[in-house]
Order: structure tokens, then C-alpha cells, then sequence
């Protein structure tokens, strides 16, 4: 789980750690409240939630031709996603599914910010153009949402629903790379990219901000 | 078509052969079921069958970063699902669907045995863990119907329809590591297997089973 | 961008070049107007019609286990997509979709029957069996289509509307195929199936020709 920053020390490998799986959890968690909404039974739930968790990192990851997938690396999380499904099944009621959705707003502003910047650096290094660095970052981020509703029969909310989640995911990659190239710390362009993206996308909610649509009719 | 079992001898390799045949038929049929409701054109069903037939087995080589897929290695296989797709659109009407959806529950049970037991073996051979291996074993079996599913604007039938198919498919993948593990028998595994998830998924279409749903709304 | 056809004369690469671009702008331009009929966000329109453009091609790299993808080494034509999502999302009014569609039918065909032959000849250098060529060419053509329609939740155009796009793909895939095995001329097979696919497209759509559809209900 540490391969991505293997030249961290150990707080802030601790720290990525953490973060990754909160995000990962948030991620698996809009899996299961779209999952919950169209009632799908646990096999639905399962794939469902294990898309929205890993669908983004192996989309990246075939388009960038690298093995293994994370969730193969480590398995071990197969387990505790099915876990959470069961979970879910048994104790989630229709009044919670708003609640989770409410809750989990912040751990996927860390997952966003997470999935981003570590896409982008994985594309930098497998030797991608800067632009392409972006987009996986992107794409990192939001293609296991994407993989998710189209699952289930929905035009994916990140193309349709005019909020800023991938455009803020579009401006943190660029920070991240404009940081790496201006400095030779190694963890200040991480540091920067990742609260520039998680206090945009808290804002972004908070003031109910929306993006430029069709000028006309 | 023999190289998913190179060990075995002439009897096991020709009942191997006839099963994939069935198989691959009844994921074909199942297809050419959807495409019909959906009246696609003829561009429509050869692809959403050929999805249907190839898409799980396309999909876990993908994943596994294995090459040549079945279809390209046996590409006479897209010639007879040419003709069936042809064949289907003359002569089918609407009434024969149930007809043919009733006929093909048994090959369809086939096919799900031996593409889950098949699936399953090829990623322990590429050392997938096991955990993987079941899953590879179980979306070898369910992705193609997914991907048709998909492909016709609907929900997959596997993640809603709450009836026991990609949980017996899990089911007997690891029944056959398990009995990998015990037995150096080399056939032994298969064949327990195979039996157990054919009988298991007759007796629930029999029987009406439902898996377990959401508790409460 | 001159890597198809490397061996071809300055004027042949020319024309092929000027080609290749009318014809993924034409691509790009159907993703547009599907993303404007549903209106998506800026980051739905950018996807959708980059999956219009280079989805096809991607698909059939991945299949082939080609690297690298179009848009990868050409990525400067990921920021004229981008460009050319804003200016849409500004100037394009609901009137202007229809008359769209009418303008790009021209450029359509002709990317129609170069992406169909560009793909059956990269799959042909790859090895393919001569049936895999020639699917990988009609993939090519209509699977930024297909994906596009997917992630706009619709049944994809190219399998429903019983209109020849497709089939004159792979009817001039195998008339290049044949022509190619027939002439030791470089680039005559190309000449030949790229202006059939174009003449029989603009006829089709000119005749109104319809395929063959189920026989009854």
C-alpha cells in the first residue's frame, strides 16, 4: 500500500496510508447508497461498491498498461468491501441513505484529492506527457463513479450534474505538477495539491457552487 | 479449444469441448434473447451476442494481461455466431423467447459451471491469489451477460435480479480450490465442482430461490 | 501521425493526414451533439466526445495490446478537443445541433472509411486472422460511437437504428482485404475501399436504405 511513496518518511507515509483508506471507504460507500437506490441485490451491491472503490485506479492502470491492479496487490481489501456490503445490506435503511451521503462528502474530498495526485504521479512516472499525467489523475478520480452509474443505468453524475469535481480534480494535478517542477521538496507539491483540492471541494459544496453550463437554449 | 486442460486425457478433453460448445451457445442465445426485445439490427445482435458469448472470458484476459482472447485464437466462432445472429433474425418470433429463455437454462447452467471452473483456473496458473482466482473465476461467468446488459441500456441482470447465479458460481470456485488443495486427483476437482454449481443453479431455478435482499426499506 | 502509413508517398500522407483529422473532428463533433441533446457539463461534453473521437481506436489498441494510444502521442489533440467543447458549450444552440449533424454526414463517412481501413490494417501488421482484421476495422469505426452512447445511457445508435454504418465498414474491410491480396499496388487497396465506404455511406443515407430487420413479430 506504500508503493506509491516509497521515499516518504514515516508520518507521512502513516498519513497517506490513513487517507487512503478513508477515501477508499467513501468511494465504496457512493457504490453502495447508488447500489441501495436501485435496489440491487448483493451480488449487484458487491461489484457495484468494488467498482466505485478500484473502477478509476484499473481503468488508469490498464490505459497505462501496469500490474498489478491494487486490489489485487491487495486483496485483502475484496474481503473488507464485501464486508461493508453485507453491512450495509443488513443495517442500512432508507432514511440512512441521505445521512451517509452527507457524511461521507468529506472522506471523498480526501479521496478526490488522493486519487488525483497519486494518478498523476503514477503517470508521470510510467513517462506520460504532462497533459495525459492530468488526465489519469482525473480519471483516477472519477471513473470509478463513472463505471458505477453507468453499471447502473445513469448518466454518470461527474458528466452531468454541473458541480466542480473533476474540474477541481483538473486544477489540483496542474498544481501538483507546476509545484514538482518549481521545487525540489518532496512532499511540499503533495502537500499544496491535496489541501488546494480538498478545501476547493468543501467550498465547492458549502457555497453550492455550479459550472459554466450551455449558454443557450 | 483443448488448451485450457492440456493434462487431460481424450474422454475428459472431448466432454470439456462439447460443454464449451454448449456453452458458449446458450451465452450466445442469451443475447440474441435481449437483442430481440430490444429489436436491434443485425449490427446490434452479432455484437451484443458475441458480447454475451465473449465478453467474460475478454474481460478477465484484460484483466490478467493475457493474449490471444478465445475469440481471436478461435475466430471461426465469430462465424457461427454470424449465422446464428442471422438464423435468429429470420426465424424468430416473439413467442418463441420465453421458448428459448426455458431451453437454455440448462446449457446456460453448463456454461456457468464450466467458464467459472475455467476462469478460475486460468488466473491460479497466471498466480492469482486466491481470492482473485475466485473472482476471475466468477466474472469470467457473469461479465459477459453484464456487458450485454449494459451494452441494451438495462440494468445487469446478475447485480438486481436477487436469484442465486454469480453466488453459486462463487460458490464453486472455491469449492474447486479447496478441493484442488485436498486432492492431487487431477480431475477430481472439476468434476465436483462442476456437478455441484449445475445442480445447485437447477435446484434454485426449481425451487425459486431469492438471495437475500435489503431488510428494511 | 504519418505512423499508419509510413511507407506512402508525400501527397498520399497528406491527404491521409488532412483525412484523419476532418474525420476525428467529425467524431468529435457526434459526441458533441449527444452531450448538447443531454445536456452534460463541460466535464461530461469533454469526455463524451473524446470517447467519440479516439474510443474506437483505444478499444481496438487494448484488444491489440497496442502502446501507445493515438491520444497519447498526439496529445496536443486532446486540448483542440477541449477547445473545441468550450466553444460548442458557448456558441451552440439548440437550432444548431440538427444542422450540425446534417454538415458533419460528409466528414462523418470519410471518417468512417479511413478509421475503418486504418483499423484493419493495423490489426493485418499485428497478425490478425483475417476475420479479427476485419472486426477490429468496423470497432475502430463505430466503437467511439458505441461508448459514447453507453455513457450517455443510450442503446447505441450503431446497434438499433437499422441504418448501414457498420455494415459498408465491414463490407470495406473486406474489400480491402481482398484488393490488398490481389495488387502488389501500395496504395490502391486503400483508394479503393475508402471510396467505396464513402460512396455507399452517402448513398445510404441519401436512399434512405434501411437493413434487414427482424422478419416477424
Amino acid at each position: 500500500m506504500f508503493s506509491y511513496y516509497p521515499h516518504y518518511d514515516t508520518v507521512a507515509t502513516g498519513l497517506t496510508l490513513a487517507i487512503e483508506i478513508i477515501g477508499t471507504f467513501a468511494f465504496a460507500l457512493t457504490g453502495i447508497v447508488v447500489a441501495a437506490r436501485k435496489r440491487l441485490d448483493i451480488v449487484g451491491v458487491a461489484m457495484v461498491c468494488g467498482l466505485s472503490a478500484f473502477g478509476g485506479g484499473t481503468l488508469r492502470d490498464i490505459l497505462l498498461d501496469r500490474r498489478p491492479f491494487f486490489w489485487v496487490e491487495h486483496h485483502q481489501w475484496l474481503w473488507i468491501i464485501l464486508g461493508l456490503c453485507v453491512i450495509a445490506m443488513i443495517f442500512l435503511k432508507t432514511k440512512h441513505i441521505e445521512l451517509t451521503e452527507k457524511m461521507i462528502q468529506v472522506p471523498d474530498a480526501l479521496g478526490l484529492a488522493l486519487f488525483t495526485i497519486s494518478g498523476t504521479e503514477i503517470a508521470l512516472i510510467s513517462g506520460s506527457p504532462l497533459l495525459i499525467a492530468v488526465l489519469m489523475g482525473v480519471m483516477t478520480a472519477i471513473f470509478g463513479g463513472v463505471l458505477r452509474d453507468i453499471a447502473c443505468n445513469e448518466i454518470p453524475q461527474a458528466f452531468t450534474d454541473h458541480r466542480p469535481y473533476a474540474v477541481i480534480a483538473f486544477i489540483g494535478s496542474w498544481l501538483y505538477i507546476a509545484m514538482d517542477y518549481w521545487t525540489s521538496n518532496e512532499w511540499l507539491p503533495t502537500l499544496i495539491a491535496f489541501s488546494t483540492i480538498v478545501v476547493l471541494r468543501l467550498l465547492a459544496i458549502k457555497l453550492n457552487v455550479v459550472i459554466p453550463s450551455w449558454m443557450r437554449k
